[in-house]
């Protein structure tokens, strides 16, 4: 540890993981990557990262470990890093959802697990689609650790991105994204699918403007990473989507 | 007549109309601006125009009026040009919805009058907002005449201000317009409310990431202009609204 700048892991080298292993790099950290061969090998041809390892390789090695997987396989490995992390190991995520990954930290005991997420992303995803300025300007969600430590090593390293720590409880993280993040997701396909299922809208979909192209970007994103994504946070979604229907309601009948 | 570039009239220099009058003046139209005095000064110093004139004098002096104003002040002004229209004029306007005043063209006998519609725009309003590039690449929706020449005249037109004419009749226009961008349009105001109306997610609306701002900023669109055109299309809105409604009320349930 010692120096300022901690040795990171990043778990999974998708768009959210991949970034952050370019701008922490970038930024004169030590970064391992953790994931497939192809991806490991695209991560360090790209100078992404200084080297790879095996989750318990990192976490034996680093400061810090940055869960970037899907939601499922980020608890699944919280789970693995329980059984091989050292005292003070500072674990976090980038998940769309805390609640969940919070209750399986404190159930396991990790007491220097901070949840994390950066408010930033793209329709696009995987490794080719990362780059070091994703996070420039975004808020970036952070559930305190029991251990006060962890959370400032995570801060510095959100701001060192540069983007800005917003420190949250989990469920109100959870109420929040619902609104200004899973509830639009859902709408953009919802807008085009109907616009799709009009046979007349959907052989002039390509006459749409930038409003409409606007509001169905999202609708390229990875539908089986969101389905796992509003599965977590089905509560909050099913209650935000609520409004947003009560919302469209007021309006027609207007 | 004569020349290969018509004068055109074009009543009402908004954000569409005052940027049909740069992209048209850029392109070496001579045309003429009618709007209230001080609008048209700014048009005037901006040479968005070469000159203006009341709505007569422009029927009198030009090869084609543009109107550019509201629907239903568009509308009023059709009948007011159907009084002092040379046979041959050609009208045309840029209004959202087509039914209604391709109806009332009929119905005042205007065999010259072409229904038109660009796909663009911002949520901006206004001269200020106004830019002759704005129609660069986007679909122009151009319901015919019965007067070809007309047609041929205004998909010209169309053309030279870099967009591309989709010929198509009022009631496919307005059921496809009503998905691509009347439906988005209140989609996007119920995020925004939705969103305002949680506590939690109205104090921390600041955080949320590029999805949310860009599925919201049709939002920040002129509110009275809107609700005329929902109103002039509201059947086909309805519709379209309900599919949607149908489309998230199965992502809910899923």
């Amino acid at each position: 540890m010692g120096g300022s700048r901690p040795t990171v892991a990043v778990v999974g080298l998708g768009l959210v993981g991949g970034s952050l292993a370019r701008a922490l790099t970038a930024a004169g950290h030590r970064v391992l990557g953790v994931d497939r061969p192809h991806v490991r090998r695209k991560a360090r041809r790209a100078r992404a990262v200084q080297a790879t390892a095996s989750t318990v390789e990192a976490a034996a090695e680093c400061d810090v470990v940055v869960l970037a997987a899907p939601p499922r396989a980020s608890r699944a490995l919280l789970a693995r890093l329980a059984r091989v992390a050292r005292p003070g190991l500072v674990v976090t995520d980038v998940g769309s959802v805390k609640g969940p990954i919070v209750r399986e930290a404190r159930r396991l005991r990790l007491r220097s697990f901070v949840g994390g997420h950066p408010m930033a992303g793209t329709e696009r995803h995987g490794f080719a689609a990362s780059c070091a300025e994703l996070f420039r300007g975004a808020a970036w969600w952070i559930v305190p650790a029991e251990d006060e430590r962890a959370t400032r090593i995570v801060r510095r390293l959100a701001r060192t991105v540069g983007a800005h720590p917003v420190i949250v409880d989990a469920a109100v993280h959870d109420r929040v994204v619902a609104f200004l993040s899973h509830a639009p997701q859902v709408v953009s396909w919802a807008l085009l699918e109907a616009a799709r299922r009009d046979p007349a809208a959907r052989r002039h979909l390509s006459a749409a403007g930038p409003g409409f192209r606007d509001m169905t970007r999202l609708a390229g994103s990875p539908v089986a990473l969101w389905r796992e994504i509003l599965d977590e946070n089905r509560h909050e979604v099913v209650r935000a989507l609520a409004e947003v229907g009560r919302r469209l309601a007021g309006k027609r009948g207007r």
